[in-house]
């Protein structure tokens, strides 16, 4: 058995993780904690409701792994305990992601730090980046956006498949559990359900995340609020290069994809968000509209987009079946 | 006061529509209708619902206008009934709203019935058809969809302010009344709640309408259903011509739409389906992400997308102010 | 024209009654204010958004009338202020239900700021008070659910028709919006969609509210918190007197109310929530399960529960017809 | 290994338990189907959804047990063949739910195919019949109502701590669901959402359910239908007979189900319905209101409602551990 434990459980992903830990066969829950320095409830506890510790590194070195669910700015320095304690981790935050400190200035408006860090961590797109996540200590986990589009994008882009004069437009769908569980005026039920709306159009926080994995600037990425909690579609179109065609790139997905068990090319169909939900899985369809080729791919943005594949990521690192506890 | 009446009055639009007419100053219900030759309620009635009568073209001509919420197919034979009984009409199907009736076949499936009317009919884009609606005796009311597309761009487009080479991509949201009343697999609650898809991708009926409108095929529409039941976004990706960008695109709809009661030109913020449910206004934004423009345009698929829209084109129809009854 | 003005307009129940005063054909908005000294919006203005002022006694002194949709707490001293400068009020908070200051002191936790009002201020249950309301200078509006509970039961319990040995269950449940707008763990989406509780059990704060108006402790008041934004419906448990049985306690109730515009008192069927949403109406149906009567009755919460009720009383406290701008 | 199979695999239901033996460890599915002659899925299938066969009886003799999931009325006769061919039922349906054919057909409207075996089959309120359903063959399936009524009062009443002279009221929610998956006009999104309602006020068919296992007729029972997909909350009414309190019957309540892994009695707090979905969990809490005691339980209905229920009887009847599968 494996111990693990998760800073910042309090939230939407750290509960997914929990439940995840739960069901694990081979992992073992030492411990839920908050980085918070008091533990003040949002409310107050039920009797069924886990127990949230403050943050001890004594607890943290006795384990073999650590999930950081806590937000960016606060996961940097936490990053640096945990492994000085000897504990590998997967962190969830944006802070390890990006390669270059400048441009993390610039999207968070924060200094590094631990820049040091940003050149040994692995960006844990973990189908895209598999051996390099099971060789590290340090695993930046993906965003929810970036995920549901790097997915269907990278095998096409890799092969060059996509016409690299035409802008690649990433239209994004999520429900709100990607806003956290804090309350904010946006986040109310009253603010939510039964509307739809556009937000952080040309400035979303994950673009440079997407730019920098797809190896390109050349992708306008829009994000919306769904009225719902959790899931994402991301409706992508792209313009095939010469010869190419929605078949061909599908057929290319198909193939590139056809062994990984947390991802489905339909051949037929279109993904639904909660087909998805409450697991590690992510959809594709590929369809034809004019010239232009239209990706849909679906995730739970909590699963495949954060806890998921954090776990999935936590089962390399620690040398377990990949697929251990997702299935 | 002028005597209207609703024939298909039970669905989501006839419902609509009832309550417009109930609240408008100038107008007088004269009976509601189904198009169904027995009325099978679709529930037990309760004490507070209208009475739905089976169509009586004697009433029709009785009335001065009739709103046709009757669905494609059967709206066209309606319409040369009512036409003969002296009423005007504004037909809430797709059955007069394409010129060429081989293109109607192709995409309905159907043989026009009246296709002697097609030349005669006016679609109602009712900002951009004035002069012709109020000049009428039938309307074609414009598809929800073709609404929140072609009022933000077709100012654009007939200004050239669009770069033709490049692929209009259109992105569009609907809540799922646009699917209508009758019950289906697709439209159950367990279905629609907490769930997001897209359908009909590169196919959507609605997409001969917004090139025959626009007066061109280089735009690709996707339709999503979104889980919840009034209000449609479309979000909108355009590459401007030479020398344009957001705020040009921006300041040229501010000033088309200056005096428009309708349309309101956002100077900042993003339009959110809520806040034009239940009115027949329409919201839009203009954005730039890199060098593409996004437009987002929010109506209610059943007020500016239906209803209202219909009853701003038969106010005109009537020769009564064309905002009655909608502000 | 009279002129009125809405102080804590920017709540759920102040956007109400301004899109309420907005429509009504003899009531002018005389500015809109918030009773906080800083308005710092809650999130950024939207271009259709109206203009929020601090509170200013001088334009409130040239009102006929003004809404009060302050907390308790705020709205005593605030009552005070505003019969000063000549305006009548309609207190849209708990402060001038309860004519026992003790008893206001228990419930709320405070000093009454104004006892010597108490015994002026007329409970505005417009149907039960009609006379009062109107020689009134200030209202004490009902809280949502004592209205839905009273409503059914006072012409039941006045004409004796209830077993009065057999305690009373009120199991009321609420859409999230009579929680208000101000973020709370308990009112953001994830905590409202598809879930489902009950609350304050033997312990809400309307209780001695409705104990008050019934002139019997003998009810027991259970509420809930649905998921869904505005609507209320209480089922309400009676054992009849002697001889009565669910018939003629509805004959009784439809009797009663047979001429009051807002109150349906259905024959067959049960009430709805989505049927008075929007409205000022209150819809009731009568049942016989066993030797039980069951009475169900339908409100909007921020509607005859709050905004439109409140509309009701001002007309009458301003000389209109009673109806304006609420049907 | 055990084999199973379902019938009646398509509905809500079956899909519930299609996931709860996929995650079994000790059974394993043998084919889905349907009670239907021919297969016509509802929608066109996607890739990822499971093969649904028509029945093949051939199929269910290999089968250790088999779960029907099929409407009141055909599940009779289905019964009677797959015990024929040696295969013991959990029968979800009510039909072998009431003991008295004759109470059976004035309720459904029916006469009952198999009345033979109404002595033999168990009702499977799995905690409170342990041992009759280990040694049975045919298990009816509880009610989803009556297992969230029962679970809490049953223990309250079989101990003389029930005031007998006292009507209890059973105050019931469900979430959409328990309504099924074929559509209907009451199940469509726009009917569900944003609305709320009470329905077969005093005439519910689970009330003769509830009375015989209660023992009595001394019940009144109201359900209503939330805006949601899953979940259910029974507020419950008692009179405590002489000397108990909300205090007492908690304890009771604690003590009986001390050790049940799938029943947690609150020592503070309310259930809430999102805390169980998903789960086979009962949720109770016990709260003083006057001299009244209220009962709160909340259970999913298609879990402790429906399939995990069913899956605990299941494993009970194939002789395995009874939480297998579920925790």
């Amino acid at each position: 058995m494996q111990k693990v434990t998760i800073v910042g459980a309090s939230g939407y992903t750290g509960r997914e993780l929990t439940n995840l830990v739960d069901r694990h066969p081979q992992m073992q829950l030492h411990g839920l904690m908050t980085a918070r320095k008091h533990v003040v409830p949002d409310a107050p506890a039920l009797p069924v409701d886990p127990q949230i510790q403050p943050l001890d590194l004594g607890v943290v070195g006795q384990c073999d792994g650590v999930f950081l669910c806590t937000p960016h700015g606060a996961s940097a320095e936490l990053v640096v305990e945990c492994l000085e304690v000897g504990c590998k981790v997967v962190d969830l935050s944006a802070d390890f992601r990006l390669h270059d400190p400048g441009v993390y200035a610039s999207v968070y408006g924060l200094q590094h730090q631990a820049p040091d860090l940003l050149s040994e961590s692995v960006y844990g797109l973990t189908e895209h980046k598999r051996q390099a996540v099971a060789a590290a200590r340090l695993i930046a986990n993906p965003g929810c956006y970036p995920t549901s589009i790097l997915l269907p994008l990278l095998p096409l882009s890799e092969n060059d498949l996509l016409d690299q004069t035409t802008t690649i437009l990433a239209d994004s769908k999520s429900g709100v559990s990607g806003a956290g569980k804090s309350p904010k005026d946006r986040t109310v039920y009253g603010a939510v359900a039964e509307n739809f709306l556009a937000y952080a159009v040309g400035s979303h926080r994950h673009t440079p995340e997407i730019h920098q994995e797809l190896g390109t600037n050349n992708l306008v990425f829009v994000p919306h609020l769904l009225p719902m909690f959790r899931g994402m579609l991301s409706t992508i179109y792209v313009k095939p290069s010469g010869g190419q065609d929605a078949d061909s790139l599908r057929a290319r997905l198909r193939e590139h994809y056809a062994n990984e068990p947390f991802i489905q090319v339909f051949d037929r169909g279109q993904p639904e968000t909660d087909r998805v939900a409450g697991s590690n899985q992510c959809h594709i369809a590929v369809a034809q509209a004019g010239d232009t080729v239209v990706l849909t791919s679906a995730i739970d943005n909590l699963g495949k987009g954060a806890a998921g594949q954090a776990m999935q990521n936590m089962n390399l690192l620690l040398g377990l079946e990949e697929t251990q506890g997702l299935l």
